[in-house]
């Protein structure tokens, strides 16, 4: 397979969307200072900065560092910005990474420059199948950490005394409010396919697609709202145990969790905490930062449960891929538009489904370092579907798997809920 | 439903088994010292006077206490030997089990009696579906205690200084080594039913019997041994990161893992801490005492994986449930019998599936504070399948799920290889 | 020095003093079973059981093991029970060693008749100085430990769910309150010598004898009352940062502090556990169980200050050792007799001071293993004087220096304050 | 006292002493990026950008809220930038501050220029007594954290990756080496006088002077060297339990010591981190950046011991200030000068005294938030004296305290050994 043939789901290029990807990344960057882009607020989440290195390093590592005449920015680098890859050797403890003041956010642009200027050269011309997945595949960890980019740097601002804002809100828009409750749609069950096919881009853990076995179902049209989980938390639910799972309770606990995280009460009042900062909480938004434990509380206090990820890929199948992405700049979820069959599958929130991160039927990582990337984590963490507010609208597709360990909370991750369908 | 109509599966009247489990617990006691059954060696396990105890908390607090005429034995019983039933209000933390030196042994003894007397009044009449099912249940819970028994005070004994011996080695056997390589069994896949059907007891979590689809696969005839896993040890096993999950490597890690739990070396030798003592490592046994994440890198080295819940199932649901048991009183496991179909699917070690522990679809849990028995636990654990040889016989069957985190190693887990069949 | 001119403070020939206080131990542990005796509620307590062994232990190492003919008990106790003596070898971590069921109570009062014997026969005939020296040290080192085990089954026993008493109460006693405020005596300062002198037995930490520098002091009458304290707490003391040095503050926040240990609060009255169980607070007896931070802040919540311990010493030396001590066997501090002068200087409660724990001008540790009995301890320590309700009487004496680390609470500590003489 | 009246000891006027220290501040934080600033490498270091703002709060907390003409720079700075003064309410988690990207550095500086310019405003008129007093005090506070901006950057730097030098090295000098072995001086005891006496500044913890009571002793020359503390660790200075204290030999077992901080091994050579990176290891200067452990466990090791603090503030009062200070530029002690009488008692390396830093008999702290400043850590911390190559030479006086918790290590910390003078 040439370059010439291989493109994005855009449409683009190679080139062209190496480019476009690499200059959003920097777009997001812009509002930030060389101090904002050095804070790691905890061991899960890093500096801006870590992650326009690491990207790069990316490119350097499994691309540029197979072609004789690439020269090297720094001979530290090889280590200092790998992540994980333990194939290759060594790397910094990951809780470390606030404490880089060298190299300084200058020179990390510098060295994207010089990474950007080799890329062009290999993209520009014949390159061979092998870079050119390696490459694709590059684009796509870049677009990952874009969505890291937003979710730490704003858990990094909550954690300052100053409490700054991210960005200005955007222009507002017209108003479109679900007043009516949350509906159903029903789905039959049956012998179903999932998983990636076809020529286009995805993951090797949305490989192989394989027939999955499903019973009869009926899916949430919209997400839980603000409103409609403070309804949860005012029943008690962050104090009543049986509704919790035995981990769930005891992080909850230990954590002393009593809402989603960035929401902070003021008198009798909720507010949160948002990328533009601190303002009243929305009751017909969608909730957002809860933790898997929190997502399966609400659906049992609701009598219903967690959907299947099969269940989800089935129903998101049906649906176009539109909604509120990264693009918008809103970095922010927004309330549902009125209707009746499923929306808002993508975009907004990712979605906590009920099942556990595993491999699909005859998966095999694949070859070398990068065989690391996805499947040494299938295990501790639940599968989430669909895309949020801060992921890259051409990033997203019905099959993709996320993943998260049942705790986290600091992506944007909402709840869908899902029942039996009963006769 | 009535008492007359209920059994267990060896046949017996409702009270008999309730019996013969009782006794069988106290015999599993016996070799103990009052100061023995007082030792909590980890947060993990519990002293043994813990588990009898507990185990007759159990048919007070939801057999006896809806009767009129029962009177308590003490009145703190009620919240010292609750497990972990949240509904019930509070309970002690379960790592201080071991600083309990009240109520004492003995007094653990008469509060069996107490029980025992009440509960043969109970079990003699004519008891209600209900009573009849939670007994039942009861006496299963007691099975389930009774294996925890045997792995706790192994580990308590392992972790003293004089690592005294549980018992005496039972009386030599005649030897029947498999030198024989490991073969495969092959099974078709397709749509197959697992989960428990029918009048006989089972657990909540086997329910409801459903269908499953599953792909072509193959599964090895018998469980791995001490030297295949030493092949593996000596291939720098433990030191080969791609080999491991990301949370098992870490776990390797800090625990400073370098063989299953129990080994320890010698020179050039190795040597296994068992029930009676520290002894030669049997090269022809199962091994072991090794945690999923070891099971896991095993399989990946061998180019297999370890099967889904449902493939071990659906094949152990064609073989007869006999093997080496905790009846036979060596809680060790026995080296596999020479053939070539499936062997030893039951007893000797429990063994390891790819499968997350998740509810089946459809379930729910029974109602009231029973159901905290086994539906709030499903999250980051992973099921394990077959019985022990610390298992009650009459305790396993093919549909029965067991479940530990993937880093536990004091129970007998091993390990069974499947692999994708491959046309 | 010969034995037979060796004597203890009661006047015992060495002999009769060894064999009264091994049977001293063993009456502390008669109350307890052999359950009981298993007990390590915390890190810094020991199970009775070890204490009993362990004080056979020091015996048998540092006086048997030098002679040929005397066989040891079992191979292993040689390192079982050793506490801490780097010098002598491996030791088992001090956490785990309430996990020991083996050997059991039985086994160790074999191991201290055989102990005994021997030790009868060594003290029988004419011991050369340092066996008398090192027979001597181990029979203050055994004293040491009584207290310790009714320090450590108090704890222990509080731990448990059911609060267990470790012994009844003693017959009342005539009631005598002091109803009066607490007065103050002189001390003109100036240089005085504190420390050991002369032939009887006192710890390495006591020597040598030496001069130090006082300025003019005052010395509380009495050591401050339940009630004093209890007006501190009402008046916001637990509270109240600026009263707190830092460490201390920070030990209170983390360890929720805001009382005695064993005080609980019953509505609006404090109750207390004792060895008897939980009764009222009397508000006449000294407080008790408050750690250094707590006594350091009480002290300055009074205008007042901690004595220094040589203030401490200069004023005993002039008082009688008498008092209420481990004889009595009620194991709690009495309210203070009335009267103008200094009282109960011994006995009740441990004095904190305002002295770190440091090695006295020209302090030479003992020569071999024993030589880490107190100089190692010399850091993060403050120097308590003068024995409490569960000291032997034999045992104290004005030039003691026990010593704990300031945020320890588990012994029989108070506070008498002191204040600098103004003109 | 009016401010015409207050003098620095440098003889300089107030404000002119005012604005040189701000200045010196400026002039350590010039070498170092906004990103270097914000980076904190450990919970007791602190980034220089808090170190620039904290400096600035003091002035502005103590010195101009008490004027009704100022007006506050930023509200928030109030809490954002104390330390740790509870009676000013609360204030940020010490172990956050790395994470505060906002105020930015230029921010900072801008608050420093506000302040300052009240702070002419105030020290140009006639301030009266308190003022003058609160301002030295914040003027010595500020140098204070001068000697922490050195210590804590070149830890920061240190911890990272690419290993960055804070500044290049000053121009060589001329050799002067002792190659003679370190001496002794003698001393002859008795009533001395220590403390502070006179109209010139002291920190509270100085005062009252007053008489102690020493036995003759000696004092080394000069301080150990990296040459004989290598011969320390070459006789198995770090595995010889003997010769530390307990604490400290879990402290050094506990975090893997087994040289001072920042040598490295390579090969058979030492190296070592300083301020202008690594380089060889100079067997002739002062050894560094050990613990009070380390300095104790040395000590015992040569038959000799640290010395009091009384021991080193009689003999230091005999020599002149001067030597190896912050003014040089070097930030890395100095081989000593040949010669017989002591030698660099003040500047190169803190000394460790034996002594656990307490009051001094009479010790009343300052009235108010300020009094907060020493007293409240009398516990757990030893002396040191003499200042080291980071601090100002104006800062130092022989009677001044300096204090560190035992185990601390990242301060230029140095051992020099006393001895009991013998007949």
């Amino acid at each position: 397979m040439s370059s010439s043939r291989l493109a994005t789901a855009a449409g683009l290029h190679l080139l062209e969307a190496y480019r476009s990807v690499r200059r959003a990344s920097e777009e997001l960057a812009r509002p930030l200072t060389a101090e904002d882009q050095m804070v790691q607020s905890m061991p899960d989440a890093s500096p801006t900065k870590w992650h326009l290195a690491h990207t790069t390093w990316f490119f350097e590592t499994f691309v540029l560092r197979r072609f004789g005449w690439y020269k090297e920015f720094h001979a530290d680098f090889d280590w200092v910005f790998n992540s994980y890859y333990k194939r290759l050797g060594k790397h910094p403890q990951r809780g470390q990474r606030g404490t880089f003041s060298r190299p300084s956010l200058e020179s990390v642009y510098a060295y994207r420059q010089h990474v950007d200027a080799a890329m062009s050269r290999v993209l520009s011309g014949e390159a061979d199948a092998s870079v050119v997945a390696t490459a694709t595949l590059g684009i796509h960890h870049e677009q990952q950490h874009q969505e890291l980019i937003v979710t730490d740097i704003k858990h990094a601002f909550w954690c300052q005394p100053l409490r700054p804002a991210y960005m200005q809100p955007a222009a507002p828009e017209a108003e479109h409010r679900d007043s009516a409750p949350q509906g159903w749609v029903s789905f039959g069950g049956g012998i179903e396919a999932v998983g990636h096919s076809g020529e286009t881009f995805a993951f090797d853990n949305e490989c192989p697609r394989h027939e999955v076995l499903l019973q009869p179902f009926r899916l949430a049209t919209r997400t839980v709202t603000n409103g409609e989980y403070l309804a949860f938390m005012e029943d008690g639910g962050y104090r009543r145990a049986e509704l919790w799972l035995s981990d769930g309770w005891d992080a909850a606990t230990q954590l002393g969790w009593d809402s989603p995280l960035y929401w902070e009460r003021e008198g009798r009042d909720w507010r949160v905490f948002t990328v533009n900062g601190v303002r009243e909480l929305e009751m017909a938004e969608p909730v957002c930062h809860v933790s898997y434990y929190e997502a399966d509380a609400y659906a049992r206090w609701r009598g219903a449960r967690l959907p299947l990820e099969a269940e989800w890929e089935v129903s998101a199948s049906r649906v176009r891929i539109e909604g509120n992405f990264a693009e918008s700049r809103r970095f922010h979820p927004r309330p549902s538009e009125p209707g009746n069959g499923l929306r808002a599958m993508f975009g907004d929130v990712w979605e906590w489904t009920a099942s556990p991160y595993v491999a699909y039927p005859g998966f095999a990582p694949a070859a070398g370092a990068v065989g690391e990337y996805n499947g040494k984590f299938m295990c501790n963490q639940f599968v989430l579907r669909g895309g949020s507010c801060a992921t890259p609208e051409s990033h997203i597709r019905a099959s993709y798997r996320n993943f998260f360990p049942p705790q986290a909370r600091w992506q944007f991750t909402g709840i869908r809920v899902a029942s039996d369908e009963r006769d």
